[in-house]
């Protein structure tokens, strides 16, 4: 069946995301520098960022609050109004930041375009994506967004559902084997694997997930259209 | 042109939300009230939830952030890590509030999606919208959830357009002249406007826009059906 619709991932994918953690996790472990070792800080940080990825997602906004719920942890209570102020501060930063495009990401969807209906799917905060779209001037190569909750085998499952397609004709592209690659495959549907620079701890698959031989891996996002 | 897509809103529409806004602020200012009176409390978060709105949109989690701000402001730098953990747990406990379904709603969406596509569209945070489209059981009543990052006209033509259908095919039923109503009137589409007891500051419409006469307005969701 051939394919109708191709999903890119946004994040690291088509600009630069996973960067603009790691410093301001760098920032946060200066913050707490007189509590905790830079060790101890980004353990706690990852553990609540983990304990509350059930109830706040992905995304900046739940990044903020697990850093403010941190602080008070690390610096046992001795947090001071002015260290969570900086925390606030650090977060939206980071929701002002300019976006960064990877590779020629609009050669590249204007080519795509003009043979598939191509969606933007992704799992951060929608006013984050849309923010980071808009100014992208991407927007326009777009049939819609799809702001999933997860990226599992069940989110996917939906999501083909409500693009009334079977999953043979989807393709998805993103850095994230965990939630781009493999999940998609498992369905039954296609999927190109562009590696980024640098994986959140949270997202890395384990080895023996990586080789089911079901995807396509390329260098560079450039590289899809050689598959296409 | 006949209706093919029926929209509700969720929050205060098919489910109780903002008397849990309400509660939550009142332990806040409770929180605060060392540090200043209601009135202001109430005053420098209103005022911080509309500078951030842009940046954080709707939903609980910026809703949490907001009060961690203005907690800073409120108590003029002397906010305690204890009362900041706090602010974060009054946020959580929001998070995972039980869901009280509206005026047997169940029954109503299932006359509704025999006739017609029924979709829900709001403008809360994905996560905790499906969270509570799980927890109440409607989910199979819908193809699947819009969820907006703002409802203004711009986003309503979106949505209309990735729907595939003319605006007077789209009939929206919510409690919010401002977000659910009169933006889908002035682009041609039809809309059901059920009040809730409460509505929040922001969602007020000023009484010279409610007067248009273009949508119809029913004491209890039950009604809805008189009109489909």
């Amino acid at each position: 069946m051939p394919i109708k619709v191709v999903a890119f991932d946004a994040d690291d994918t088509l600009w630069v995301n996973e960067n603009y953690f790691r410093e301001a996790e760098g920032e946060f472990v200066k913050l707490m520098a007189t509590y905790a070792s830079e060790e101890d800080t980004m353990k706690i940080l990852f553990e609540i960022e983990m304990q509350n990825l059930g109830i706040y997602g992905f995304g900046i906004k739940g990044f903020m609050l697990a850093m403010a719920e941190a602080a008070g942890r690390i610096s046992n209570g001795k947090v001071t109004a002015a260290e969570i102020d900086k925390i606030l501060s650090l977060g939206k930063a980071m929701l002002n930041k300019p976006v960064e495009l990877l590779d020629n990401v609009e050669d590249i969807l204007k080519k795509v375009q003009q043979r598939y209906k191509v969606i933007l799917a992704t799992k951060g905060d929608l006013l984050d994506q849309q923010r980071k779209l808009e100014k992208s001037g991407l927007e326009k190569y777009f049939h819609h967004i799809e702001v999933m909750s997860d990226k599992k085998v069940k989110d996917y499952k939906k999501l083909i559902k409500h693009l009334d397609i079977q999953p043979e004709q989807f393709l998805m592209v993103g850095n994230s084997l965990k939630s781009d690659i493999l999940p998609v495959v498992e369905l039954g549907g296609q999927a190109i694997y562009v590696p980024y620079e640098i994986t959140w701890l949270h997202e890395q698959a384990a080895p023996e997930e990586q080789h089911n031989g079901k995807y396509v891996e390329v260098a560079k996002l450039h590289d899809v259209l050689n598959h296409l």
